[in-house]
């Protein structure tokens, strides 16, 4: 861009059904969050978009509170801001919308700039089956869990640990992350799971729920999820619950003042 | 069945994602909510089962409290009560489940004891369109709907009126109900109405919510609805909104020692 085109950052707050898609992330001949999304953005602002994003989900893993941000010059994004939410509905398939747009300081970063991210995992032990109005997002569980061993395992779950066990190992990755709140909530039939955390490894919410419902079936102790942190590698024993039951709910960031502080933070720390 | 073996009614309590069915009732070469439990109930009791509803849905709209009776002989009941719900659950497809099932008097009768019938329908009016996750029961609305103008209009539309203006015609039925109460009430950018009447006739609540829409659009009057009760016949410039958005989720019923009662006084007022 000539310096007469600056560039504005935007974030956008994105919401998705997973269940059509091959996760967010871009990938050759698979129907992607991301793609779509640049897709449309493409479409309704005339130029090249591409996001980067907080939480790149897993194939089948829905959203209500995906963050993302992307450059758009200028003079487009005057042009565009006022109608894009109506154009960029009107463009996009009805399993993935975006909710708002609006310009942020350029240092932002959806994905360097967030200070945790907060997941929701859905399981339904009613014994006649998960209502077929929300089975989209809510896994069915055949046996009765216990709510409270649960909540009490994953108490002891919290707190700055190296999760490999609970982790699908990616080359030069490290699995060391800060939970900040994992509790289980039952209502009624349905128990809701919610973890909060600085970042998350690969499958990490899936294989900690897992592990979590092995102590609700009474096959595990309480304190056995935690004992894992002993491990040294993704543990076995740990089942990876499906994907269509967990929705990224939330991601929060610092003041505007702090973001640039944050991102040096983050980056020093993943690298 | 002979005397020596008596009949018992059971009440099952039934919800369903209407999307994939012809509606409740049977019919020939269609995917229907009734052959699929009778179907269900047949394998699971090896006899065959005939249910009585208390509201026949029509194709795409859901319940979540759906009614339903069935004859079945003591014996078999007797043996399969324990576990039905669990073998139901195994045999039905994801998208219908009993929740319930239990004895009930013999003068129980799902659609002539029922006191009245409540509905939902939902409506988002979001400028980015319906969150992906509950699109499959809520309709989206794409401009903005003034919710305290549809609930003034939603008041003069409750008491005994002949709806017949809101009612697809049926040979011999009459289209005189008691709506009991409607309720238009906004949470953010999604619209609850909540409408309860002794019965409804045919396209009943997506005629009403549809005449109300009209007022929250600014295009009728509070006062237009009600006016249409002069109306001896159906109105064509109410629209009949989509099915998808409308759910059946209660149905209500009188005491025991009152049920022959309710049942001979629904058979008369019909007659």
């Amino acid at each position: 861009m000539s310096e007469a085109d600056p560039l504005v950052r935007v974030r956008l707050d994105i919401c998705y059904d997973g269940a059509d898609f091959s996760g967010w992330a871009t990938q050759p001949d698979r129907r992607t969050i991301q793609q779509t999304l640049e897709d449309a953005l493409s479409t309704v602002l005339r130029v090249p978009a591409a996001l980067t994003v907080a939480g790149r989900t897993d194939s089948g893993v829905h959203a209500t509170g995906q963050v993302a941000h992307v450059d758009v010059p200028r003079a487009v994004w005057t042009n565009a801001s006022g109608q894009l939410i109506r154009h960029l509905a009107g463009v996009l398939p009805a399993d993935v919308r975006v909710v708002a747009a609006r310009a942020v300081p350029p240092d932002f970063d959806a994905r360097f700039a967030a200070l945790w991210r907060r997941y929701v995992y859905l399981i339904s032990d009613r014994e006649s089956g998960v209502d077929p109005l929300t089975r989209g997002f809510v896994l069915g569980w055949p046996r009765r869990l216990d709510a409270d061993a649960m909540n009490d395992a994953a108490q002891r779950l919290v707190g700055l640990h190296d999760y490999v066990a609970f982790c699908r190992w990616r080359e030069g990755s490290s699995a060391i992350r800060t939970v900040h709140m994992f509790t289980v909530h039952r209502a009624d039939d349905l128990i809701t799971y919610t973890i909060r955390a600085d970042a998350f490894c690969h499958s990490m919410v899936r294989s900690l729920v897992g592990a979590l419902v092995a102590v609700g079936e009474g096959r595990r102790a309480v304190d056995w999820p935690a004992s894992l942190f002993a491990r040294t590698s993704r543990s076995d024993e740990v089942p990876v619950l499906p994907a269509h039951g967990l929705t990224l709910v939330e991601v929060a960031y610092p003041r505007d003042a702090d973001l640039a502080d944050r991102v040096r933070e983050t980056k020093a720390r993943r690298s």
